[in-house]
């Protein structure tokens, strides 16, 4: 049941591509484009960024020996048209098929797949090591990589400084280096930055105009303006296919090229426009909002209404705004209280603690997985020096996401890092008050802050009103203020903490008893603890009554709250953590490891009764895809599945 | 007892530098030089570039009115004139002062030092965050920051991507911000990338060449020659002072001018000559060789071996060669099996990964701090990848280095990624190993090893035949063969490993039990090893030898060999982890919570003995420049120590 027919019907690998005729290569592209734009009404999908490199891809593979030449996709997700040239058509024209690859590349899918990617700006470095090894001789003749290599980056990656970086050092290493550029004039949102203002006057001037961000980093360099003629690119790569240094091809596309009147009815158009980086299929549009969007226009919203008093308060985002509930209309209000620094996340941390050292109140906003780019800033620039910004952590912890968007280091990244506060709320309530105490205090140093995951939110939407069940996606096209109503139902969830003056400096250095009981404590950080909440209702089922769990809320994972943690072992046989993230480095670890300790004060000695501690959370290893409770039940974070845990081990089973 | 006198004897703040009449500035250049010059002998430190900035620091404390106008140095090691000028003069001045002021900028020293600053590139970013909050009306009249904010770069770290990144953001946000280039031809060791070659030309055409890369990123620019004639540099910063927009002022200056023939004798010379990075003081230059250029040059020397076969070895170095052990020498017989990518680890590690996918074998070098930059590439492009690359980490652990430099978070940091090996040997002998290993198989993902330190450095020599103790610091002026011979006599200590082909994928998944005992596990990671044996002489001596301890060399801290693990908790009372990393996220606890969790195979349930664990190593804190036996001594990391607490847990003291 193939939504197109064409030549695509009889390419089963790029030697087929090789062997079509010249008039099959336009009919070509134009079934591909034709399908790409099914495939975004039905599945959804990085399809702008897809429809702009149609032809960019049909002429690689038509002027190209992949794998023996080696093409490398930045950040990967513009990678669809490869993949259908490359035997994975079906998965893109068969909805029965749909999902069988991923939206990225991978090299367990295909040999013409060079690395699993997901973050920006490194398939220069990358394509700059495979030209190495070829030039030292390493890669047999006609092995993969043996033959061009090539990176395909677009404009909006190019703000990543490992982007630069690359390209400079390229430039020195020599040899045959492809660079090609996909200027389609668009990040995920806006492209931000000075860099941009070049490449703008470089497509003006049919690729003339000085300065040349690419000559000034020592690259050679040609331009051309037709990056959807696919004639065109196939004479231009073929000019340069066997070059003997490393060159950019800057090339001009159209982001969403071929989007119809039906996309437009739903928002996606061609050209810049931000609702096109990202395509929902068209009948998800009545989903409910997820947890990202929710929470964090509840904060932009909390946030919105200071600004008018405090001039300092500035929301920073690298770029991925929108998914974290961060609107348009939010932007457009905000004025320069939010500033869209481009995808560089280490300048946005390193810029954020210029904010906050000013005295300024910064908040930078983006997922766990990118926070990993500056881990170096936050370390050094931020905590080190003690300043007061704030981190709003999305999208930590395990979830059904692609691996390279894993967001379950993100307590062995944050929570470990000297004079830093990592806060895990359990609630909507919580997230805002400690919001509130981050950006209205400074006698404290760096925050990071996770923000509620799908969790809290199907709990809060359970105990509150139920209104939240028929919110969509479409708070993007609404005001924030809109979607904070909607929300609201939310905001009676989880208990008020009122923050006591004199415990300003960190009031969620205590642990949070909610239901004071024997035998076991269950410890639910952040989004696990609607799962220690439902545990204990299971283990009171189970047990007929006989068990009545200690429930606790530990809301942060920074530190231990020594006196709470000791009266718990003190009074209980069995001790269970409950976290999403990675327990190797985790957070339940440390409880473990102070409680068998009696080397810190209050704890205990070898011959008194210690409890055991049972540390539950995501496994070691990178997950791809894997439906979220498909996780749950492999790591046993069900509550059924802790609670059999607990009574398994208190012998009562 | 002052080692200069001049102006520079009346200058207690910038105002004093306002004061002066105009005929005095160039004596206080002057006598800044020599004393900088005389400091460089006696202390040591980054003389070099100090001296390039000597008449640019004058200038700036000149024109600018600093707190009020920000001044923020880059890495920050180019300061010790602004120290001077800024109530510090008597640290560089007189040697009873010495070492009472850092190295670094520190707002702890000083109002006028903006952040503690140790790693690259990051001032522009800091710049900009600090002129957005006063743009937005965050800063008070006349409080720090509320005039002009300048960000002082050397040439050396553009090649950060964060530079270039804080460079774009820069000119999109507008607003007076004068970032000086200070360009010395020279990082810390030669510049590498396209991008110098743009720098020269500039250079040479008077700043009038195109492509120009700062204009490229949107910058406004201007040129200035005489770097080093103070005159010239107050007429310029007097032009710029109050401009109303971002600009990048690039001024040509001479690395460590006025070093003298003395100097001379000792290897320092002015102008492009890596030794003048950092110079040791005279009377250093006995002190025996430390365990990085000792390791290192070990290592590079194993690997020079098989570079005439092994086309595809190559080793990477973002900058820091010299300090690892990677001489000069070595690297003009290594050609290119050597690359030095500049100070950009982010794009050095999947620079790494290209030539690990090709078929070749990079091995990356630098220190525990700088890895920190690559996190997220090794996390994504390494690590997810799967790719047989190896990481040579350098100064991991504590030490007792300047805050920005600790290597505490080494293992919170590369032991919780997922599907990598980070390998800790206790031994000359097991690193070489462990290198030839992780360089010779690919059938494993990528390894981290963590370079032996200072401890294990002490043991081999006391162990060996006392040869090393006369080792000298010239061997950066020899060939690496040399400094083989001489280390040579460390390879006797610690047992050799055969590599059994069967375990080849990891043959250090086991931990190695070196002495049997009972009651007590002592568990001693990579330089903690030799403490832990040491620990067990002094528990026997302490015991009458009633105690006598297990030994155990876990070799590794990424992964947990249960079967070895569940021996030992079944039959000691007591296991205590010994690690000089941060024990937050690092290896003890991971070993504590498997030891009390009875929810992995072959462990204990609750109503088992179970074994204390105590886990001992870094607290969680940023330390400065604390030496390290401080540190073990704060930290309870001495062998006395340890064995006092063994005793006091085995309730026998």
């Amino acid at each position: 049941m193939r939504i197109t027919s064409g030549p695509l019907d009889h390419i089963r690998c790029p030697r087929d591509v090789h062997d079509l005729n010249d008039d099959q290569i336009r009919p070509l592209c134009a079934q591909i484009r034709a399908s790409l734009v099914e495939f975004g009404k039905r599945h959804g999908g990085h399809v702008g960024s897809n429809l702009a490199v149609v032809e960019l891809t049909v002429a690689l593979h038509r002027v190209f020996d992949s794998p023996r030449d080696a093409i490398i996709f930045d950040v990967s997700h513009q990678s669809y048209t490869h993949k259908m040239l490359t035997g994975r058509a079906a998965a893109f024209l068969d909805p029965r098929h749909y999902d069988q690859v991923t939206g990225f590349t991978n090299p367990a899918e295909s040999e013409h797949d060079m690395f699993a990617l997901g973050h920006t700006g490194t398939s220069i470095s990358l394509a700059c090591g495979m030209a190495k090894a070829r030039d030292m001789g390493a890669v047999p003749d006609g092995g993969a990589g043996s033959g061009s290599i090539i990176a395909v980056i677009g404009d909006g990656a190019l703000s990543s400084g490992v982007a630069l970086e690359g390209l400079s050092d390229a430039a020195e290493q020599g040899g045959n280096l492809i660079v090609i550029v996909n200027d389609n004039e668009m990040s995920i949102a806006e492209n931000h930055g000075g860099l941009y203002r070049g490449l703008a006057r470089l497509r003006e001037s049919d690729g003339r105009a000085e300065p040349n961000i690419f000559t000034a980093l020592g690259m050679d360099y040609r331009y051309v303006e037709k990056g959807n003629d696919v004639d065109v690119l196939i004479e231009e790569l073929t000019r340069i296919r066997d070059i003997d240094h490393p060159i950019v091809l800057h090339i001009h596309t159209t982001k969403g090229l071929g989007l119809d009147e039906e996309d437009a009815r739903h928002g996606v158009v061609p050209g810049r426009h931000e609702f096109n980086h990202w395509q929902n299929p068209f009948c998800d549009e009545d989903a409910p909002v997820g947890s990202r969007k929710t929470y964090g226009a509840l904060a932009m919203a909390q946030l919105e209404r200071r600004f008018p008093d405090e001039p300092g308060l500035v929301v920073i985002s690298p770029a991925t705004a929108r998914s974290n509930g961060i609107t348009p209309g939010f932007r457009a209000r905000a004025g320069a209280h939010y500033v869209d620094t481009a995808i560089c996340e280490d300048h946005a941390a390193a810029y954020a603690a210029g904010i906050a050292k000013a005295g300024g109140t910064p908040v930078l906003a983006t997922s766990a997985t990118f926070f990993q780019r500056a881990y170096d800033q936050i370390i050094e620039e931020l905590a080190l020096n003690g300043l007061p910004a704030t981190l709003l952590v999305f999208a930590a912890g395990i979830s059904g996401t692609d691996h390279t968007h894993s967001g379950s280091l993100d307590t062995a990244m944050l929570a470990t890092i000297p004079a830093m506060s990592y806060l895990a709320p359990s609630s909507s309530t919580d997230f805002l008050e400690m919001l509130d105490w981050s950006t209205r205090s400074r006698a404290h140093g760096t925050v990071a802050i996770r923000v509620p995951g799908e969790r809290i939110l199907a709990y809060e939407r359970g105990v509150g009103d139920g209104t939240g069940a028929g919110e969509t996606d479409a708070e993007d096209r609404r005001g924030v203020d809109e979607v904070t109503m909607e929300t609201a139902s939310l905001r009676g969830a989880g208990d008020s903490i009122p923050v006591d003056e004199a415990t300003r400096e960190n009031p969620y250095g205590r642990y949070r008893i909610d239901r004071q009981g024997s035998q076991v404590a269950l410890m639910g950080l952040g989004d696990m603890y609607p799962v220690a909440l439902e545990t204990a209702r299971s283990l009171e089922r189970l047990t007929g009554g006989a068990v009545r769990p200690t429930v606790v809320d530990p809301r942060q994972c920074s530190g231990i709250d020594a006196g709470t943690l000791d009266g718990l072992a003190a009074t209980h046989r069995l001790v269970v953590t409950l976290e999403d993230g990675q327990v190797d480095g985790g957070w339940g670890e440390r409880i473990a490891s102070y409680v068998t300790s009696m080397d810190r004060p209050g704890s205990h000695g070898p011959h008194d009764a210690q409890p055991q501690v049972i540390c539950l959370g995501a496994g070691k290893e990178f997950t791809n895809r894997i439906p979220l409770p498909d996780l749950e039940r492999r790591y046993g974070l069900t509550p059924d599945a802790v609670a059999r845990r607990v009574v398994k081990a208190l012998s009562l089973g």
